[in-house]
């Protein structure tokens, strides 16, 4: 056990605590994530997690938070890389068919953030600014409206493929693209 | 408490049974939903939840089989009042815009199977099955990846118009139904 504020306000040890919160949600569901899984998962005492975050609530919304901005960057980065229209078509693609969106982990834990959300209208804000930022990298290429329809496409082909006996492949996937960006 | 075989032969009560699940899923999330609470919701003893399910995990796939069947029942009957291709163009933006796939009760029970479903493959079979009701519908009057591509579609604008602050409205959803549909 530590006691003293010191160790206690050691920047990675909060960091370590939201990390053990997104592994508890994905292992036992966000209904069974308890201060004492999350500071055994973290290896740091009891009080530290509370000492942290003044609810498990707060807490669950900043591992959320934090599971919304990595999964952005990976969006982001992967759209960044485009220079044009084509090459912007080619990302989403690779964003449907791929490991950057529909990781089983990521599937996982989305489906706890919404279910968590719809309880906890608050934390709806976390699923708002991933949608925000998902669209904002879209429309550096395409209008608003297929920028929108086009991340409905990557939300609704990921949960869809990840369960499909026959997934849907990169060829299936880009004339469906191709149908909704070619306006 | 009832004890006699006759009584729990009840086949009303098994329907009781498997309401309850529904509502304490809903309620609760399933990785806080137990035998007592489910007996605690129906009304009825909790040795009679044991007597009609073996097993926790058989009690929640029956659940969500009856939630699935609930929903493609209501999309089925949709698609199935149109006599031709445009009045079933219709019938999906009604489905995506209204009140038949995105009911909120609706979405946070499909969050929850789809949780729960990913921790438990044997329960991805109701997913499957959901989806391959709503294709052969769709399949009426477009061809199979059009179908499954707006079914996608149908997923994500649920998802997504479910928390956002300037949801698509109609006139938006058929732009993008109409792109998918004119192949």
């Amino acid at each position: 056990m530590t006691t003293g504020k010191g160790r206690q306000n050691d920047p990675t040890r909060r960091q370590r605590i939201v990390d053990a919160t997104l592994e508890v949600i994905a292992a036992y569901g966000v209904a069974a994530t308890t201060h004492r899984r999350i500071a055994g998962e973290a290896g740091v005492p009891l009080g530290s997690v509370t000492y942290y975050f003044e609810s498990l609530e707060a807490l669950i919304g900043a591992a959320f938070l934090q599971l919304a901005a990595q999964s952005s960057a990976h969006f982001n980065a992967r759209l960044e890389s485009a220079e044009d229209r084509s090459a912007a078509i080619d990302a989403v693609i690779d964003i449907i068919a791929g490991t950057i969106w529909a990781k089983p982990r990521t599937l996982l834990l989305s489906y706890e953030l919404y279910a968590f959300a719809a309880r906890h209208p608050a934390v709806s804000a976390v699923m708002q600014q991933w949608m925000d930022n998902s669209r904002r990298s879209l429309e550096r290429f395409f209008d608003p409206l297929t920028a929108r329809a086009l991340d409905a496409l990557v939300e609704g082909i990921g949960i869809h493929n990840s369960i499909d006996r026959a997934p849907l492949d990169r060829e299936a996937i880009r004339i469906i693209v191709e149908r909704i960006a070619t306006a």
